[in-house]
């Protein structure tokens, strides 16, 4: 029994998120299939590094499972490549230790937010960035964004239909940058709670367009009350960007 | 009664193409909606400056309606982006003269065409370009290319199910372009035949995988046969870029 790694990209636009469910299209029944029907098993569990909801992308998801199988690691980028649909792409797979579990070992994850920031509407756009016509103080929110950076109780910036036990969770950097109409946010932490990147970006939004105060997102850290963050922003600008093991 | 020439952009993963099918989204349907809406019109019917197969995208698209509505230009720009969904953005309103017809008085068009040429499946192009892992060698295409530029019969670049009473077309420009991963290839003319720019572009794509010889375009042209060609390459890689009138 081996245990692969294997890291993937998708345009999660087509999918109710990563996690199987009972009734609607996830990234992981139509991986698991693949995988199903590539190593001719009849059930093949993969685990993977995070939840992502409906409409979140993904530049860099890693999974891993075992297998019997004597397929080799290229065989498995290849084979999965032809099998899935479009978009959804396998870029590597390596043999990894028995004991490796992509949830249980992750170490932290980055996250981009893109925004097109422009009065003329892109409908290429549509479902890979969030769209806002006012423009954008880019300045503004990466200087208020700092306030984020540390270890903090970030229940502000939680769904209210997050599950977790701890609120607390370490950012080690967070950036606003434009380049064009794209305005673009990064976001690392040791962890995130449910919506937490969408509610962050949402707010600064507000921050930008002078509807929350730019110095005041402390307080909102420490009010721990969800109603003083901002809007949570749609799913489509969001892209898990990296994982750290 | 005003004439209104309008110029959209849209994504067409999701439609059947611009022209209104009876069983079928398309892109005419989805904008003759929202004008009704807009203008509080029972049927407003809109004129293309042409079809565009499912999938294709434009980045120009034009279409003139006439109305009685006092609405100002820019209301209908608003107007239409605040009623279309995300993949449909109006760029553009003029009041013309009346005779003005987008399709007839349409004097040519420019196409793009786009091939993600990369070893690495980017899912992100999954509905936007067409997917090549063999290197593609756009020097040697661009050159070949230069055969289908002036006056010619484009019977064998053209769809089996072609009803036009004339094959001949005016090739005034076509150019093969790499910018990275991304290969591009620019056709200009006077006007097109049912599936023209994607026969070209999979013919060439024969030529550069060498399934076809480099000097042969000249002799395919004049057999007007269409089993000469290359493939049809797949829609999701063409965009109407320009229209001129």
């Amino acid at each position: 029994m081996r245990n692969f790694k294997v890291t993937m990209a998708y345009d999660g636009t087509a999918y109710h998120g990563f996690q199987r469910q009972s009734n609607a299209a996830s990234v992981q029944q139509t991986v698991e299939e693949a995988l199903c029907t590539l190593l001719k098993e009849e059930n093949v569990t993969i685990n993977g590094c995070s939840r992502t909801d409906k409409g979140v992308h993904a530049r860099e998801f890693v999974f891993n499972f075992h297998s019997e199988s004597t397929i080799t690691e290229k065989g498995v980028v290849f084979g999965l490549n032809a099998l899935l649909p479009g978009d959804i792409g396998i870029s590597k797979c390596e043999i990894v230790p028995d004991s490796f579990h992509a949830r249980f070992d992750c170490k932290g994850k980055e996250y981009e937010y893109l925004v097109h920031n422009s009065r003329i509407k892109n409908p290429f756009y549509a479902h890979t960035a969030h769209m806002h016509y006012v423009t954008l103080d880019e300045n503004k929110m990466n200087a208020a964004a700092q306030a984020f950076v540390g270890e903090h109780d970030f229940k502000a910036f939680c769904s209210t239909a997050c599950d977790k036990k701890s609120t607390i969770r370490v950012v080690n950097e967070f950036s606003v940058k434009r380049e064009g109409d794209m305005v673009s946010f990064k976001v690392s932490a040791n962890g995130f709670l449910y919506n937490m990147v969408r509610i962050m970006v949402g707010t600064l939004i507000f921050i930008s367009d002078g509807r929350i105060a730019a110095d005041s997102l402390p307080s909102i850290i420490d009010s721990k009350d969800r109603t003083k963050a901002g809007k949570t922003a749609p799913a489509q600008g969001l892209y898990l960007n990296k994982v750290f093991y």
